[in-house]
């Protein structure tokens, strides 16, 4: 992975010592915290890629699901519980022979239905995996489509439930309800939180189980523990939060995730979920009311060029973008002669990646001189080491970002207000 | 649909009425241009749905077309052109018997070897069609992407070119090229901008042939016109734009989409293209330097409940949102009895739509007593009908805002900016 800043932020290294020394201890701490496996502090979700003991739980786990006959992997969860795998898996899945997944992340008959039918023309359950997903073991929307799924399966596969793995806090309902029908469980560290939570079982299991090589994927995010947590040019995470919370200071609170390969919307999505619930907060450290946030966007190029490029440009100075981009290994070339030559004469004979680099060039260079600044992230292939490692990075960014704006990010306290009305109403119709 | 905004924005309509007052002429404007066909106005767009001899032109190309042997079509269009038609087909397909669409709307060498690998399969030729749609005719990723598989597949299928309809500028260099290979060419009008043209050939042409009902579309379209050029009570586009814009002058410039129903997710980003690119303006209408413009947002209900509630509610006050639903026609219900019931009692025995109110429900509420503002649009039921006017609610709501906010919703001048650097790229790299 590779990110280049000072040509798209037009800053210096000097401009970034403030914030660099109001992180120095912050960084220690995140650098001693990666020397463990204790999950005792919030930010311990950096210390998942180093934790043997679960990789090994989680390759037990996917031998005993019988992957050799699983075709299709039902993933049940929301948001934290499920963007993650969505990211690495569509990232990938375009040129891998992996299994097919279906995610339910939230309440649609129609998806339900589909999903059901699918398992259900199978002649036997050990042809599919369903994970339920939920940290505290109570989302509603994932116990309601477990509960469906399950009703819906059972005549067909009255052994279904052997085929359910559930993936929660360790003592919570869920988990004492699951053990209590033997059902196959793998536990979250409590204190690692569902949006950092992909390089545990959460992400790990389905993943594995797809076919997606999670040793590599680990490998990337060790690798980028390393980096950032240490004081040196490689920590790149520091440099763009640093970077990022400078422009948000000078009123920059949108930040777009522009993704040069469509295959990387959905790790954008991922980035989006993380970003908000992280950094979006009513009080700060110190509990007084600051209400800040940085709202994340994903745009995907070329196909969102001309809106984000003329709202970017023509619009208010009120945007940062990091481009995303990879080369794709497999290339392809405009052929030099066919029925709409010299249309577009530039293209003719050209490979897709060339023409992609001379659209994302021309971008950068639009952004430049309409002071529009912005970041690069190269990843050196679509590989589970890159993807890893990127999303890492992003994880610790966000942590040193939210410092920087001093909130937690760590918890969302405005969540609980829209789930207890909707608890009442739900009571409420019930009667 | 029904459009509600009292609750949620706790506005009055004496608070609309100077809005009201501002566009009056404006809207007698779009009153006048919706009652002729000639696409003489940059707004003519709203004449689109009214105009007997396009349908009949894009029905007779669509008979041309051997809709019975076909089973995929293939939508070679970036941005306006490709959009609308991923809007209504996603929003479609999960619950109706439609062809299979595939959509090339970047360069992306795997997308590419897919679709062409599925054409080659094929026995004949007559299984398929490809729709190539650039407004200009010169787009470059368009123009290469049509290149490239028309000669990866020509190998197979000498004959593919007569399975290729373009749709363009009359007179652009592609119409002509098209009409010189005798290749079906159908016109979009020159006045009528892609963010603006589903109910042109570029909307309706794929989607008739995908086995959309385009008649009910138009119909709903037309009611949409209707409705929203009159001075009357059902004017919701002119309601919503003076929301919109009062929200604006308060600080509230990003725009959220939040749909409650996965399958309305193109839809959303269909609205971002429109908006992004028709408002955010560096100059207003009496070419001073401004540089405005809302930043739209799409989020996916409840996928993104946690963390749009927790950046909307905690975060900073720069956000409206536009609430969209519909029930759905063929609904499930969670059962009574499951191995996971009790974990969340509410929920047994509730139908999906019940749950899913009660969601929405408990999202509103949390809002308001947050403060913060928004607008719910109704469907009533995911049909051609309520898409169709859907959409047209939100082009002709798009032209008050921008005439509120005094920008042109018709150019994207700094589009040009990337385009033109991009080119000289290109030229470099054939040398």
């Amino acid at each position: 992975m590779k990110f280049s800043w000072k040509q798209g932020t037009g800053l210096s290294e000097n401009q970034l010592l403030p914030a660099k020394k109001k992180l120095e201890g912050y960084r220690k701490r995140l650098e001693q915290i990666a020397e463990h496996t204790d999950y005792a502090q919030p930010e311990s979700s950096i210390q998942l890629s180093f934790d043997r003991t679960l990789q090994v739980a989680v390759e037990t786990e996917v031998l005993h699901a019988h992957p050799k006959t699983v075709q299709d992997v039902v993933l049940i969860g929301i948001g934290g519980s499920s963007l993650g795998t969505s990211a690495v898996y569509d990232a990938l899945s375009p040129t891998r022979a992996l299994k097919r997944l279906h995610v339910l992340d939230t309440l649609s008959p129609i998806n339900l239905r589909t999903v059901a039918d699918r398992l259900r023309a199978h002649k036997s359950e050990r042809a599919y995996t369903v994970c339920v997903v939920s940290k505290s073991g109570g989302t509603t929307e994932t116990i309601a489509n477990a509960m469906t799924l399950e009703v819906e399966i059972k005549k067909q596969h009255p052994k279904c439930l052997d085929r359910f793995v559930v993936i929660t806090d360790e003592g919570s309902a869920l988990w004492n309800r699951a053990r209590e029908r033997n059902m196959r469980v793998l536990a979250v560290p409590a204190m690692v939180g569902g949006r950092f939570s992909v390089m545990s079982a959460v992400g790990l299991f389905p993943l594995a189980l797809l076919g997606v090589d999670i040793r590599q994927l680990l490998s990337g995010a060790r690798k980028a523990v390393r980096d950032n947590t240490q004081n040196s040019a490689q920590n790149s995470a520091r440099a763009s939060a640093a970077i990022v919370h400078h422009q948000w200071k000078h009123g920059r609170a949108i930040h777009d995730t522009f993704v040069f390969n469509p295959e990387l919307e959905s790790l954008g999505k991922w980035v989006r979920q993380l970003t908000a619930e992280s950094l979006g907060k009513r009080e700060n450290l110190s509990g007084k009311e600051v209400r800040v946030g940085i709202t994340p966007t994903v745009s995907v190029g070329s196909s969102d060029l001309h809106s984000m490029a003329q709202l970017s440009i023509g619009g208010p100075a009120d945007k940062f973008t990091t481009f995303v981009h990879s080369a794709w290994a497999q290339d392809a070339r405009v052929p030099q002669r066919s029925t709409f030559d010299r249309l577009v004469a530039d293209a003719q004979a050209q490979s897709y990646n060339g023409i992609m680099s001379a659209i994302r060039k021309g971008t950068h260079a639009a952004y430049r001189s309409a002071g529009h600044p912005y970041v690069e992230v190269e990843l050196e292939g679509l590989s589970e080491k890159e993807l890893g490692a990127y999303m890492q990075f992003r994880m610790i960014e966000t942590m040193y970002l939210a410092q920087l704006m001093r909130v937690n990010a760590f918890d969302q306290p405005a969540v609980e207000a829209y789930k207890s009305v909707t608890r009442r109403l739900l009571k409420r119709a019930k009667k």
